[in-house]
């Protein structure tokens, strides 16, 4: 997962003058892991051309050869995180059957993707501004919610959902557990590297979500 | 509510220069309603003494007239959501009976708290950094998780939730779901100025985590 194995060159960030004519071995790929991690520690607006050369070890002109600049690289990392999700509507489990046995599976599926594409998943969700590219990822954001809040009205037309709240509310208290995950959830301090803990997560999630915490039997 | 209601002074920001010579009618209260909001928008760590000067309207000298900078302004702030939300883990219903029954008036009275002190938990939220003030306000949160985290154990202990999700990770996930809400509770937008939307979002955040979404009759 480029996600969580950055090159080499991404951890020697500040050890090593910006510009010091290292060799670019950078792929658009890598280039986009290093460059995530800068965005979500200092904030996509703190982040300056010099602070991803810095962090890349490479020059900001070598930069400019993978791609255009700060923005494209925030339209790239956030794309991927939708492509991911997006993705999961399509997938047949998400399309065909009961809309509460649908929306269970886009829940795990969503779970799934946002522990795969942590970084890209936690930029995503942290954009706001109103550059271009933030407000593209924005609208994409909310037409991802939109199709999930659509199977969450159909299921509860079925009957499957509990009648007592509405569907628009219960669609983003569900995505509020699942998002928080991007605050509490630091998969290098899993002894196993985090898949194990990912795995608890999702059937955590998938649990609490439809059956809630108390005992029911 | 201050939090709602910020003085007149607080909605001219921007409109006139810092220093005029603007009267200070500000208490320590008001000033903090205005200080929050822009702590808010800009981060802490974004927000300077001119930031906020010009936010209320009035001089450095007299904002340093009420406190002693920055710092005590942010422990002030955060101070008063956390004394909400510790003042919770006092009140009888949360220390007598069933700890399911404790652990349903917390979530119940973490949601109400969290509304009703909107900005200022939002802020509690979002603080990161490493300054003493922060340092300090993350060490409380975590107290009061680590509460909360205990009342969960006891519960599941009673065998009154679900035995295939841990205590830790459900706190985490319940919380998660709580804390969303300042991401997307606007209330302003709502048409009665947010109560009744409050507690239509409390309701559906205790009927969610303790049933789930999946209707089980």
């Amino acid at each position: 997962m480029v996600a969580n194995t950055p090159p080499p060159a991404a951890r020697t960030r500040g050890a090593e003058p910006p510009a010091a004519g290292r060799r670019d071995s950078y792929t658009v790929e890598s280039l986009l892991a290093v460059t995530v991690e800068v965005f979500n520690a200092r904030g996509y607006d703190g982040t300056s051309m010099e602070d991803l050369s810095r962090a890349a070890g490479i020059s900001k002109s070598s930069i400019y050869h993978h791609v255009r600049g700060k923005e494209e690289l925030l339209r790239l990392a956030v794309g991927r995180a939708l492509d991911g999700l997006f993705a999961i509507l399509d997938e047949p489990r998400a399309v065909e059957g009961r809309p509460v046995e649908r929306l269970e599976h886009v829940v795990r599926r969503t779970a799934e993707v946002l522990l795969a594409e942590l970084p890209y998943v936690t930029l995503l969700l942290r954009v706001r501004g109103n550059t271009a590219a933030e407000q593209w990822a924005l609208g994409r954001r909310r037409d991802f919610d939109h199709r999930v809040a659509e199977l969450v009205r159909a299921a509860a037309a079925d009957g499957d959902l509990r009648g007592d709240v509405e569907p628009r509310l219960a669609t983003r208290l569900l995505f509020g557990m699942i998002n928080s995950i991007v605050e509490w959830y630091h998969p290098d301090a899993e002894a196993d590297g985090g898949t194990e803990a990912a795995e608890r997560i999702v059937e955590a999630v998938v649990r609490l979500a439809f059956g809630g915490l108390r005992r029911t039997s």
